[in-house]
Order: structure tokens, then C-alpha cells, then sequence
């Protein structure tokens, strides 16, 4: 019954399929014999001949001048003009540094400039942070670091204040703030990176308090990754909380150089409740941080006084039936020390939401619509004006606007083309725009946030294709498996492509939240194993299922409490199509992914054993109880409170469904998707007398970069050209 | 040049190849269309319909009256002429079981009778190792057993003694006797059971002392294998010395249960020692152990007095220049106890040889000649005696035979074909000899050492391959690479074999010491693996290289520091010869094997790659100086001592040799040849861009046993279907 109302919908959807809107790239490139086959070397990161996209580096604003440091100069562009004015030599300041007994620059890129008042360049860590002025000559190294080997330095340029951990205890000017033992970890990120948390030391305006992060994981069961690098092989276990179990606790603390004081917000009991989104008040003397409960559906925008760390007031609360997941901090805004932008999905959408310091004052909705604010670039503080980037164009673009305060009154700054990374002036009159389009490997200009013109155009990129036989890539929808949702797919095909005979197809997929496989950049972020593929003869084609990233709240959430279920149906309707198209050979479709993607591999080749013939899963989730805490419980709650949940997407109890070839790859040292889930499914597999294939990777961790990643590559290769 | 050189000698192999002696196994099974196609599940240990070869379980000695158990009833036969008397049933042991509180039998297999003067039966630990009269219908069960899980029970029948051991500690008569701490192990196994060690508890003939091994091994590193089974997975750590580093160390001592009194011999510094083949002289009150150094090639038999613990005497001494190996305990001749049977190989053959408790008087070799001594069965006390299984008939061969101590005169006990197990009645007139041979699936029958007649026939095996379509089996010798050794091969043919057509060759392959692959019981002892692949159209094939068992030292000692090297040498000279036969396509040349087996797979498709197109390695050795410390450095010495010999025989040097298809498989508990080895040897290939394959099996040690072993053969199956 289920079975042929199944088959009905699919007839529907297959006839359906030829109507679908798609848009072909124009490919300036035709099949010339002239043309190199490219290799995976060429493609692949890590390769020896790796194309990459021409680009600047280390561009940044000097106040409203724009830096662009090169290998051996430093240069100043006017915004108005593109008018270029050279700073100073790499000769210049080695000749300084070698006076003062540091070791010299290779190159300038890793210089900052941030005093617009002053000639005066930041030199990084190896130059011992030295402040070079390029008027006087001089270099000012700094005698304060440390012997031992070092890391996440944090230095405020107002106050010079410099902080940075050595293992896992914090230094403050060269002074040690805690006394921590193994298993309590001080000035380093927490809650492995979730919440949009990427350090652990956060300064205040002024440089004279610094907030820390501390983490007690001493009550985390490790989990033993194993060295074989030694002999004998030793343990090199990582404090790994699995969904449901006993989580790591973390606190905040504050120190102030000046009287050599750490005390810790006074949160209460610290198990299970994370604290996110730190930031400080303009005037250094408040903390805010959104603090959320361990079931993520309840968060609340905290401010903490600094000086006595006492709890002053909570300014605003969220809950969600599913979750919420503040990943950005409050932006007060700077001509008014009372009101900041507080971010927030409320109303299905990333939306900028204006709020005071004062409680009474009602909160105003500053951007609206279906579509989100992807970030903050910082303001036109004599305007009045927020500059954001946003989807509004299309889900896959990132277009750069400005936002009246006043009234929300929103003007697009750019091309509305494409994908735009930008950097704001100190008066915010200016963005550097790197960008990029499904036909622009990149381009980078300065440009007016006046009316949005460009002003100076620093880089138009080469193809870095150029020379190379490339495949042709087309984009277009197709409904979701709910039949209302629009869902984007990528396809590229070999630049010989002859629609009369038939191909096999490869899907790539990642289908897991806070990524789109399918954006437009260069080449719809077409991967070079896609490239490389295509132009072996195969179709390649990616579908960001439900669940993916950038199409608002009740898209992502439509998977919760059961990952990974829903993504595959649609995954599934995306191969139904492929199957409609009269060059698709229906029976030789392949598919592989990497982490969540790893996942969905191995579900669709087990739930949808007919479909798909042969799949590579990389570093997968099998089996959502052996994730961690913060990602696994946000989207599935623990396995106590959602049994059902955990058991229908638990992959080991559908190892007896393999029937095409499975290749699973895991890394030996993967700490973010333990080698157990992989080892659990070939268990499983063994006991239901199904046969996968196998390859681990040694010394890598979560996926196989470097070098090591073109023989990752031609390792896939050869399995889809062995079976497929 | 040397290409050039090896290149004639091949020629010459290739033109000698058609006059090698080979002989084919009488089948009288035709490929008759009525006959089955085995499956592994028919073939393979552990498959659901595996062909056991009949036996009779339990079969002993009671006196000189045989006992044949059954499950419902136990009787005795009289070895002259066969006749069956019911001793009791089941039934009868259950009532009085019941009556005693003590779990009832569900089979008498494991009973024994060793009290010939009494109508007593010794029932298993599970009844409390309870004494059965089957006159009074009594039983007796033990009252000191412990409540905690224990192992190793070592029950002395003259005193009825009882060790066992509980965690890491030994008990006797349900007292403690040891109070170790983790790390010190007591009566159990030591020296990883090399020098022919099964056990750690030795009673004295009396039962009234008891000694037993102590080993230190807190100071040996510990080698992770990982449990992923439990969530978090776990570290299963094995204390693992790895050669050339830190060993364990070994004391021996002597507990008497009368006095409480334990000491330990007082041997001087134990670090780099092994005690070896404990035994007790006949009055129970001195202990001999061979004792032998670390290097392994001086050997000293010692007496210690058990009362005092102190050294009374080294008795012999022996000496090699690559190594000595002792791996069996002197034997008392029953009717002097000054004088006992010690064996060696000390001529290049294992030789008995009567020594004497008198140090004056001369060593006497009692067996001499070109081939070995397998074990002692007993004696003949009255005739003065000794019974033994040699391999004097064919070095595929092992036969009874006794030996008259006055003179060695040997004479033979049966019918000098096959391989022959045998027990030896109580005053050595009457074996049971369970024998089979090429043709022979099993016959046990009781015959008389006076003139070796077959007395009783208890049971003439059925074919287990009745119904079935089997391959045809070949045996024959050809030329080691050293161009005067003779090797035995094995071939296995399709049943449907034509000589006209060429077939593809799977080569399996173990190749290291104390190991014969070619052995004359039924069918040369081809593995169901075997069967299956012949059947399947495959030419199995399998050749016995220097270094393996049962032909005499030299042989063995030819690979001495260079352990593979000579080995993978008479392998290709196999392979050579295969690629002058006809019906072989010398391009579809496949081999497998485990262990040092998995060693030679790996070794031969790196040495060898234009001979081998496809290989499965299946828990290889790949580098030696991650292998033990005792078997390792007997064979290699250390990695100090020997660098040369360890690296040429590194294989991860050679992973860029990689061409073929190489798979290799690991069980992730492999607690004998470590998971270091195979991820090493695939860090090396991804270092030099070449594509293993490999399979890891869950929750297993150095093998795959039970069902999942038929899952691992068809693994096995697949890949080489897949490649070859």
C-alpha cells in the first residue's frame, strides 16, 4: 500500500522532473584539444600543482586608508582614488629587527595596522609582536613572552595588554593568571567551538580586564585515540562528552593586570549550562553573555557586573519548543552606549533585533523578510547606518547592505551578484569587497558605502582553471520530499558531454546544518573532485537537502530529533530526478560525503539500497550517541529523552541492508567523530553478514588534509571506478 | 647483472619444473551432477554446517583399560580384544549430583578416571571437581572452591591438591597464596607461553608442593588496543615487550600447602632470563628448569632443592651460535630415577638423549638421524621402553615407535602411514592411536607396543565431505631458492579440472617456524578455505619454505636474522614453478595468508610485484621490531644488536613497491601481532602514494574465529573474485 502510494508520487515527480528551472553556467571553455587534463594534483588542496584562486593577502584598514602589504613592501591605497602609496620596505624593517635581535620577516602579510593616528605597524608573534613606525625606523620588541611553547595569543592594541596560554593554564603579560591541573583548561575555546565560540580570552575596550573562559573536563570520560607513531603505540585520549553522558562544567573569569585580581561570575552551579556570545560594555565594566540551558531551548542575555562578577540583570530571554543557537554576540552601537544589535532566528529568520540596556525600552525588529543576516560588518557611526551581509537576493548569494537605524530602511551596497566577504572602514565609508560569482573566480575592490560604487579595484582574478579542461556546471531546484519545498542542486557534466548516451552519476553530500554545499561563488563552489570526476565521464550532482544551511529555521529544524532521515528522503527525491533525466544511467548512481555527509552516505546506501550502488563515507556518524554533547543534543536531545530518535538513525541497526559496495574511510586520531562509530558499523556488519570496505587514515583527524589528501582522493577514485 | 643471473637460473627451474616427483591423491569422488556445491558455512571452523571429521571425545586411560565416554553413559574397553563394559550412566552421576547440590553433566566427556586401582571418576570444575564412585554411587564434591571467577584449576590426583588463579593471584586448596598488585601476574603462563609453556602451576609427582611462576611485567610498556563496545570505548591495554626493549621478569616459586610456606627459587638477578620447562624430580623434592639468557643461544639445565630454594647443580649446558631452543621437560625413566630423557637439537635434529643426576656419568644419545622426535608418549617400564612419535617414515609424517633404552633400538608401531596421535596406557602396553592420513579422515584404535597390531577398532571415520564436490589434491617437491633443499607443495585442482584451460593460482602461505602446512592426514591437510576456492575454479597452492617445521634444524636456522627474506625466495621459486605448468595463468597469481603468513603476503606482493597480481595479509607482522620480545629476538635479535637484519625486513621501506591489489586485515584486539603494525604499514603507503585495502575485525584477537569466520572467508572470497 505504502509501497505503490510511494511509487505514485514518484511517477509524478519523474514527469515533473523536465520542468524544473535550471541555469546552465556559460563556460567560455570549449572541449580544445589544446587543453591539459587536469589531475588531483591540480584540484586537490595539498597537491604539488594546486590551482588557486589568485588573491590578495592581508589586506585591512589603516583608519580609512586601505593596507595592502605585499612580500617585500607595504603599501597604502586611497579609497577615493585607488591611488597607492608605498609605507615601507620589508628591508626597511628587517634592518630594525635585526638591530634589536629578532628574527626577520619573510614576507608583510601577517602585518596589522591598527592605530589610525599613528605610523605605526604591529608585528606578529615571531617578531616578538614588536611595534615598528615606519617614520622613526624604530622597533619596539616586547621582553615578555614566554620560553615555552605558546599559543592563543590575544593583544588588545589599546592598552598593549598581551594574553596567551601555555598548556592549559593563562598568561597575562608575561604573568600566570591560573594554576589549573590536566584536566582543567584555561584561556582556550570551550564547548568545542559550538555557539559560534572560537576563543577563550576576551578583552575588554579599554585592555585593562580580560574575560577568560575555564573549563573543568577533569569529569569527562576520554576517549582513547592511539598514537601508533611511538613505539610502543600510546594513548592520546581526547575529553570526549557523548550525547547524554556527563558533560565538561566552564566558568568565566576576569583578570585585571593592573592589581593582578581573577574573580569568577558568581553563574551558580555550572553543570550543564553553557555560556556563549561573551562580550564586554563600551566602557569595560560589564559583561554580557547569552547563557543557555543544557536542552538549548531556553537562552538568556545576561550582563554581569565586572568588578564584583555578581549577576547585574538578564535583558531578554528566548525559548524554541525544538532549540535556540545564539552564535553571535550583542554590537552596542557606537553613538549611543545603551542600545546594541542582539541577532536572533525568533522569527525563522537571522534577524537584527535593536535592544537597550534598559529593560523598559521596547526591543525594534531592524531587518525583517525571508531571508538572513549572515553578519555584522560594523557601522557608518556619522550615518547612523549598520552594514551587514545578507541572503536577501537569492539563498545562496551574500550580498553586502546597509541598515538605517532610525527606521530599518535597508540599501544594497554591492552588485547583487555572488558572494561578498567585505571589511569596513574605521568610519565605516569604505568596504574592502572580496567577492566572487558563479563565473568570477574573485575580485576585490574598494568601494563607497555612500551609494555602493566601486572606487578602486585592487584584484580581478585569473581563471585559475585556465589552460585546463573543465566540466560544465548547472544549478536548479527540485522540490523536497515534503513536495512544497525548493530545494538547489549542482550538476556538473564532462565538458564532451553527449546527451544521447548515458552516465553514471556521483553524488557528493553533506546534508548536515550550518553548511550549503551549493553557493554562488566561482563555479557554484563546484569541489575539485567534482571537477576531476566529471571530466572521467561521470555526472556529478550535490542537493542541499533540508536541514542545510542559510534557508531559515523551520528548514533546519524540519530534521530535528531524528538527523539525518528527513535529508535522506530528499536526497533520495534528488536521485528520482537524476533517474528522470534521459543521460542518466538510473543504475549506476554513486554517492559520497564526509562527516554528517559520511552519515548520509551510509544511510542512503542502507535505506536506499536500489538507488545507490556504491558509496564512500568519510569519518561518519553511525550512530548519534557516540557524538558529543553540544552539536549531537541541540539537534537530537540525548538518547534519554529521545529513544525513538537515537534508535531510527542509529546505522549499525541497518548494517544488514548493505547491498551495493561501502567504502567507509575514518582517521586514526579523529577527535570530532570518534573512530568508534566506524568500527561499531563494521561490528555490525560482521555480525549481519554484509560486507563493507574499509581505509584508515593514520595521524589525521577529522578529515585527511595536507598532502595526504590527493591520496585520499585517488583512493575514492578508485573505488568508484572499480565498482561504480 | 644479478637480474640477469637470476633470470638463468629461472630458465633452468622452468625446464626442470615438469620432472618434480609429484603425487595426486587417490579421489573416488567424481563430478558427479548429484553432488553438492560446499559453502563456506559447510567449510569453514565456525560455520553452521561445518563437516567435523567423526571423532570420540574423552577418550583415556583407566589403568590399562580404555575409557570411551559418551554422553549418556562412559565404558570401558578391553584393548585386547575390544570388549565393551558399561562402568555408568549419566543418569546415575545426575541423581547422585542432584542429591549433592552440585549442577548435573550434560555429557561425560569431560570426566576422568585417573586412579586405575578405584572405581572413581574425577568430574569437571562446573561439579566442583567432585570424586564419583560408581560402585557406592556416591559423589564427593570439593568444598573450597572459590566464589570469584578463577581459571587455571590444577588438580593433583595423588594428594588432590587444587590451584587455581583469581585476577592475577594464585590460590591453593582455597587458600591465597600470592598478594600481588596489578602488573605482577602469579600462576599463570609466562614468556607469552614460548619455550613450549602452556601453564604456570607445577605439582610435584607427591602432591605436597607446588611451584609456580611469578612475572613482574609492571615495568613493560602497555600497548592500547581499544574496546569499542562500551561507550566511551575503553583502553584494553596488553603489557606488551616489544624487541629490543624492556621485558618482563620471571621468578619461579615453590608453595607447600602443609606448612603455608611459599618461597621463591633464589635464581640471582632475574631481568633477561627464562625459566623454562619446569619439572620435578621423582622423590618431589628438587625442581629442574632449563634456563636460558636473553639472547637465546646458551642453554643451562638446573636442579633446584625445593626446600631451600637454592641452585644444587647446572647439569648440562648448550650452546649455538644463532640460537637454542628448548621447549620440552626432562622425562624420569620410571624404573631409575637417576636417570632421565632431555632432548635437543643440538646434532640439527630433536634427539633424545639419556642423561644422568650424576654428573660424571656420559650423556647417551638414544635417537639419531635425519629426522625428529615429536614428543614422549611414555614408557614401557617393564620392557624398559620409551614410546615416542618421530618423523623418521617422511618429514610429513609422524609415527609411532618405541625405543629400547639399553641400545636405542627402534622399533615401529604402526602401520607407517599419516600422522599419528597416541596415548600410552598405564604400564605402556596399549596406545590409543587416533591416526589419519592422505586418504584416512580418522581411525582410533587400540593397539599393542609389542608389535604395534591393532588390537580394537573404536572408529573408522566417515568422509565429512561425503555429497560434496571436493578438488582433487596434489603433493610434490621442488628446489628451494638455495638450489639443493628440497620443498613440499601442495596443489588442490577443481573436480572438473581441464587441462587444456588456464587457470588463475591463490598461493596460501604461512611460512614461518614451528609451523608445516604440508602434512600427511587427510587430504595433506587442505584447508576448507582451500576447498572452497579450488571448487570456485581456482589452483590452490601451498609450499612449505625453509624456515618451517619438522625439518630439522638448518632448515629452520637457513633465515636466521633476516626472518621473510629466504622464505619469500622459496615462495617465488614456487611460483615459478607454477608458471611453467600449462594450465596455469602465470599472470593471475594470487596470494594469502595470516600472521607470519600475513608477513609473507605483504613481503611477497612488495618483493615480488611482478609474480603476484593480488593479495590478502591478514594480521601481518610488518615491521619485526614491533613483534615480541621472545619469539622475535630467537629469531631476529634485537634491534641494537641486529639493525641491518630489521630493516631489511621492515616492509613499510618497501610500500612503494605496492602494484597489485593488497588487502590487509587486523583485529582490532590483536594482542599477538599489534594493530601498530598494519596502520603503519598504510601510513607508509599513503607517505609513498600506493593503495592498500584493509578490513579491521571488531572484538577479535589474532584471529577471526567462530562464525564470523566464515564472514572473513567470504571477504577473503570477494576480493580476490574482485581482482584476480
Amino acid at each position: 500500500m505504502m509501497k505503490e502510494l510511494t511509487r505514485g508520487l514518484l511517477t509524478a515527480i519523474l514527469a515533473a522532473a523536465a520542468l524544473y528551472p535550471t541555469s546552465t553556467m556559460a563556460q567560455d571553455r570549449p572541449t580544445d584539444p589544446s587543453l591539459k587534463m587536469p589531475t588531483l594534483e591540480d584540484l586537490i588542496p595539498g597537491g604539488e600543482t594546486y590551482r588557486y584562486t589568485e588573491s590578495l593577502y592581508g589586506l585591512q584598514w589603516w583608519g580609512d586608508a586601505c593596507i595592502e602589504p605585499g612580500i617585500d613592501s607595504l603599501v597604502s591605497v586611497n579609497p577615493k582614488n585607488g591611488k597607492k602609496t608605498l609605507l615601507f620596505t620589508r628591508e626597511a624593517v628587517n634592518r630594525a629587527l635585526e638591530q634589536a635581535g629578532v628574527r626577520k620577516l619573510s614576507h608583510l602579510y601577517d602585518i596589522r595596522t591598527p592605530w589610525p593616528d599613528k605610523p605605526e605597524a604591529l608585528l606578529p608573534a615571531s617578531q616578538k609582536f614588536a611595534v615598528y613606525n615606519w617614520e622613526t625606523g624604530q622597533v619596539t620588541p616586547r621582553g615578555d613572552l614566554p620560553k615555552e611553547p605558546a599559543a592563543n595569543y590575544d593583544l588588545n592594541t589599546e592598552s598593549m595588554g598581551l594574553a596567551y596560554t601555555v598548556k592549559n593554564n593563562l598568561y597575562v603579560n608575561g604573568v600566570r593568571v591560573t594554576n589549573e591541573p590536566e584536566g582543567i583548561v584555561c584561556g582556550q575555546s570551550v564547548h568545542r567551538n559550538e555557539f559560534g565560540i572560537t576563543k577563550g580570552t576576551f578583552w575588554n575596550p579599554q585592555g585593562d580586564m580580560i574575560a577568560f573562559y575555564r573549563m573543568n573536563e577533569s569529569m569527562v570520560t576520554p576517549y582513547p585515540l592511539v598514537d601508533i607513531t611511538q613505539r610502543i603505540g600510546v594513548v592520546d585520549p581526547v575529553r570526549y562528552p557523548m550525547a547524554g553522558m556527563l558533560s565538561h562544567q566552564v566558568k568565566v573569569g576576569i583578570h585585571t593586570p593592573a592589581t593582578g585580581r581573577t574573580l569568577y561570575l558568581n553563574t551558580g552551579d555550572v553543570k550543564d549550562r553553557y555560556f556563549t556570545n561573551i562580550t564586554w560594555s563600551p566602557d569595560g565594566r560589564s559583561l554580557y553573555l547569552i547563557e543557555l540551558n543544557r536542552d538549548q531551548n531556553h537562552a538568556k542575555l545576561c550582563r554581569y557586573d565586572a568588578e564584583s562578577g555578581e549577576l547585574a540583570e538578564v535583558l531578554y530571554e528566548e525559548q524554541h519548543p525544538k532549540y535556540v543557537e545564539p552564535q553571535q554576540p550583542i554590537v552596542f552601537l557606537p553613538w549611543d552606549d545603551t542600545k546594541f544589535i542582539y541577532q536572533s532566528q525568533r522569527d525563522g529568520w537571522n534577524h537584527l533585533y535593536l535592544m537597550s540596556t534598559d529593560k523598559g525600552e521596547e526591543t525594534r525588529q531592524l531587518t525583517a523578510g525571508p531571508w538572513l543576516v549572515q553578519g555584522i560588518l560594523g557601522f557608518n557611526e556619522k550615518k547612523r547606518e549598520v552594514i551587514i551581509t545578507a541572503t536577501k537576493e537569492s539563498p545562496l548569494q551574500s550580498n553586502i547592505y546597509k541598515v538605517r537605524v532610525k527606521d530599518g530602511r535597508m540599501t544594497a551596497l554591492d552588485n547583487g551578484q555572488g558572494v561578498h566577504n567585505a571589511q569596513l572602514s574605521a568610519s565605516g565609508t569604505y568596504v574592502i569587497d572580496n567577492w566572487s560569482a558563479p563565473d568570477v573566480p574573485r575580485v576585490i575592490a574598494i568601494a563607497s558605502t555612500a551609494d555602493g560604487k566601486e572606487t578602486a579595484r585592487l584584484l580581478t582574478a585569473k581563471d585559475p582553471f585556465a589552460g585546463l579542461v573543465m566540466p560544465t556546471v548547472e544549478t536548479g531546484t527540485l522540490k523536497a520530499a515534503d513536495g512544497v519545498t525548493d530545494l538547489h542542486w549542482r550538476m556538473l557534466k564532462p565538458a564532451d558531454f553527449d546527451p544521447t548516451k548515458k552516465y553514471p552519476v556521483i553524488v557528493y553530500v553533506y546534508g548536515g546544518p550550518h553548511a550549503q554545499m551549493i553557493v554562488g561563488n566561482y563555479m557554484y563552489t563546484a569541489r575539485g573532485w567534482d571537477l576531476y570526476m566529471a571530466n572521467k565521464g561521470y555526472i556529478m550532482f550535490t542537493l542541499d537537502n533540508r536541514g542545510s544551511q542559510n534557508r531559515g529555521l523551520e528548514f533546519e529544524q524540519s530534521t530535528f530529533r531524528h538527523l539525518g532521515v528527513e535529508e535522506c528522503k530528499d536526497q533520495a527525491e534528488g536521485v528520482r530526478f537524476l533517474q528522470s533525466l534521459p543521460y542518466v544511467d538510473a543504475r549506476r548512481i554513486g554517492v559520497h560525503g564526509w562527516s554528517f555527509g559520511g552519515h548520509m552516505t551510509t544511510a542512503l546506501m542502507l535505506r536506499y539500497p536500489e538507488l545507490f550502488k556504491v558509496g564512500v563515507a568519510g569519518g561518519p556518524v553511525i550512530d548519534w550517541k557516540f557524538y558529543e554533547v553540544m552539536y549531537g543534543e541541540r539537534y537530537m536531545d540525548t538518547p534519554q529523552q529521545n529513544p525513538d530518535g537515537y534508535q531510527e538513525t542509529d546505522l549499525t541497526r541497518l548494517a544488514g541492508n548493505l547491498k551495493g559496495h561501502l567504502l567507509l574511510i575514518h582517521d586514526d586520531h579523529d577527535d570530532t567523530c570518534v573512530p568508534q562509530h566506524t568500527l561499531s558499523f563494521l561490528k555490525a556488519c560482521v555480525d549481519a553478514r554484509t560486507y563493507p570496505d574499509l581505509f584508515i587514515y593514520p595521524c589525521h583527524k577529522h578529515n585527511v588534509l595536507g598532502r595526504d589528501r590527493v591520496h585520499l582522493h585517488e583512493k575514492i577514485t578508485r573505488y568508484f571506478e572499480d565498482y561504480l
